[in-house]
């Protein structure tokens, strides 16, 4: 069995808005598992190599619950417009562009270390409707140790004319590349029809079926812009609500996640809560592109499952760090349309939904919790400027969500691998 | 005669929403002043030392119009607080340790360099009420090649028994100040009275009859807040309106900046319109203090001054390319406020705000003008990801904006000398 120690001052989520902080704790870790967290060092490992990372905190590593890989290199250029003159405009060109497989390589392989680098361990992520870069893709984050699920992209209609399959294109596409997949052990694919007007019926009743078949999971998108809704009306009118274009494909469960439900009412909140999907707040992407304001507050009051995305590129930042501070923010702006009346989330809250919250979509119970993969980095927040007062380790650890470091993460684990490290300078 | 040329892809702010760019244009300096640009090397320079800065943006330097040098250590914390809750429990105790010379000399360095290295080389900026820090502060922002206004704050009332003076105190630390403030060529003083609740009309009445002798300009804060709203009615019930309280005492004039203006209403604009006030939108911390939307495309398009602010602590970031951007996702949040009503401000127009607006507070006009001491920085743009298309000059200054890039800017110069150079990693 192989055992490593942790020191450092450990800060986990075990609960929405809390926080179990431990300074100068000890993470010991066994074959690549959570063993437990203690305030002394057990006996029993005494002997045990240990890393000691001082003052550093040891928080777990972000899970990013909704991003496009090949809008990576679109970050931000063309925030200026709606989401679907948007996505014509600027996300299906760029999109377009991995048909070309060196292209996809380079560009995943740049976005898999800039994701390790700043901690995101986890991730659901979209490719392009493309099967050899979305191999690729998966092929890039494997390497880096980045985790998680990622989709080829499924789109038979409302595309552009470089950035479009036939219903049998995508059907025979998705099952090569759903074949092809099972070379990697740390990424696995979800299915992932891009939003309802881009899948016909017959597409969205293929995965739905197929979803059942193999007991995959679903990521799309959901009730991000009022144009949108208006024109999903239009393409079903058969549907009251967004959310049963979905449902009546079988695309609508427990393993579903829907990115931004901005604009989801109290009854699409309910579907989401009796079928158990996770909506993924995107705070940067509904701002820059102008969405509207996601209700969080009420979502998580009503018991709705919601974790975090940076939806690269209509969010503008990768890192997570931005993705929980921005939740915060938006939650604030969410108070000021209300009113005032509903409150904002604390920094613990919006950790919570972009770490513990996001690894649940995993099926891992949240925190440092024993038995569980490790998942975690060790920031260094000591070049920061001197502090008026001693700051408290929850002072320390929110200061490090709002402001922005570069090079303060020190070293990150993926599922029990140290996947990176950085010397202090 | 001094001369120096500086080539690149030069971008200027003629006007709000305008930008000239001349890509591999020169830039002619002669004596710290800008003397032309040019697509072509005018022959009379052709043995001129020139620095060619390659493919790296040329752009003005940043004005920072509103930041509390004393909250710099604060950045990042406390902002789980509205406004008049946070100013006892953070911002107060904060200020107070500037009594101390040797920690506000620390943090005063430190401030101005990330200000210079980020490029920021005009500021409007408020110290602490202690004049020795004050002086200290001007000392190392002199030194770092910061220019602009430092002031000294009068508060004596409603501070804290560690952060308040005497009406006797307030009058002669200032002129005290005044004096000493004589030594620094770049680093002149300010009025600063905080805001109307922290200073007696007598206090106030003091310091308008020394704006109109020594022909000072004025800093304050109005209208940022609801519940500041309400204590200044209560405090003023004399006066109708907020800007009274200022303008009652010789406070509201053409060399007056006043931060935030959240709940500024259509009278108050008008005023300020009047009386040529300047009013310092600071997005970023209106929003982490929840304190409300600034209606800024309103008051520009009825022709009040407005100029950009970090606002330090309240905002999160010292860095203008960020405020640049929070200008306009601000801009998106009063749109959704105002039920789509309201356009958001272009990439241009923040921009225009956050140097070419803010510079007209200093006298200076719009964009690179002959005649104007030089105020610039190159920025490199090339570690950036590969783009999905050749990214043209606008584009790529959009990417400029959006993204966070440490270590970018190559080049900074302040009053026409250079006071920051990083050669490129």
């Amino acid at each position: 069995m192989s055992t490593l120690i942790l020191k450092g001052t450990l800060i986990s989520a075990p609960a929405p808005g809390k926080l179990d902080i431990l300074e100068g704790g000890y993470l010991a870790v066994e074959d690549g598992c959570v063993e437990g967290v203690y305030p002394r060092l057990p006996e029993r490992y005494q002997n045990a190599p240990l890393e000691d990372f001082g003052r550093c905190l040891i928080l777990q590593s972000f899970t990013d619950l909704h991003l496009h890989a090949p809008q990576y290199p679109m970050l931000g250029t063309g925030m200026n417009l709606p989401l679907l003159e948007w996505l014509s405009a600027c996300t299906y060109p760029a999109e377009a562009r991995f048909a070309d497989a060196e292209y996809a390589r380079t560009v995943s392989r740049a976005l898999a270390r800039e994701l390790i680098e700043n901690g995101t361990t986890r991730v659901c992520m979209f490719s392009s409707l493309h099967r050899p870069a979305t191999l690729i893709l998966m092929e890039e984050l494997e390497r880096a140790g980045v985790t998680g699920f990622v989709g080829k992209v499924n789109m038979d209609r409302n595309g552009s004319p470089d950035l479009q399959e036939t219903t049998e294109e995508s059907r025979r596409e998705t099952l090569a590349w759903l074949d092809q997949s099972k070379a990697f052990p740390h990424i696995r694919p979800i299915l992932t029809p891009r939003f309802t007007p881009s899948c016909t019926d017959e597409l969205l009743r293929f995965l739905g079926k197929l979803a059942l078949e193999r007991n995959l999971p679903v990521q799309s998108h959901l009730s991000e812009n009022t144009g949108e809704l208006q024109w999903v009306r239009t393409l079903h009118p058969e549907c009251a609500r967004y959310w049963e274009t979905y449902d009546e494909y079988g695309l609508w469960t427990d393993r579903t996640a829907m990115a931004h439900c901005v604009w989801s009412d109290a009854a699409e909140r309910q579907a989401m809560i009796r079928a158990g999907v996770t909506a993924v707040h995107c705070p940067a992407s509904n701002r820059n592109l102008c969405s509207g304001v996601a209700p969080v507050r009420v979502m998580l009051s009503e018991g709705v499952k919601v974790a975090l995305g940076t939806d690269i590129a209509g969010g503008d930042s990768v890192h997570m760090f931005d993705a929980v501070a921005d939740a915060v923010r938006a939650s604030k702006d969410r108070r000021i349309l209300d009113g005032w009346k509903t409150e904002a989330l604390s920094v613990a809250e919006a950790w919570y939904l972009g770490t513990s919250a996001g690894a649940s979509f995993f099926g891992d119970a949240p925190g440092f919790v024993p038995g569980q993969r490790l998942h975690a980095m060790a920031v260094d927040d000591s070049r920061l400027p001197p502090s008026p007062h001693p700051l408290s380790a929850a002072e320390r650890f929110e200061r490090c969500v709002y402001r922005r470091q570069s090079g303060a993460i020190r070293a990150v684990w993926s599922d029990g691998r140290k996947v990176f490290s950085r010397s202090p300078d």
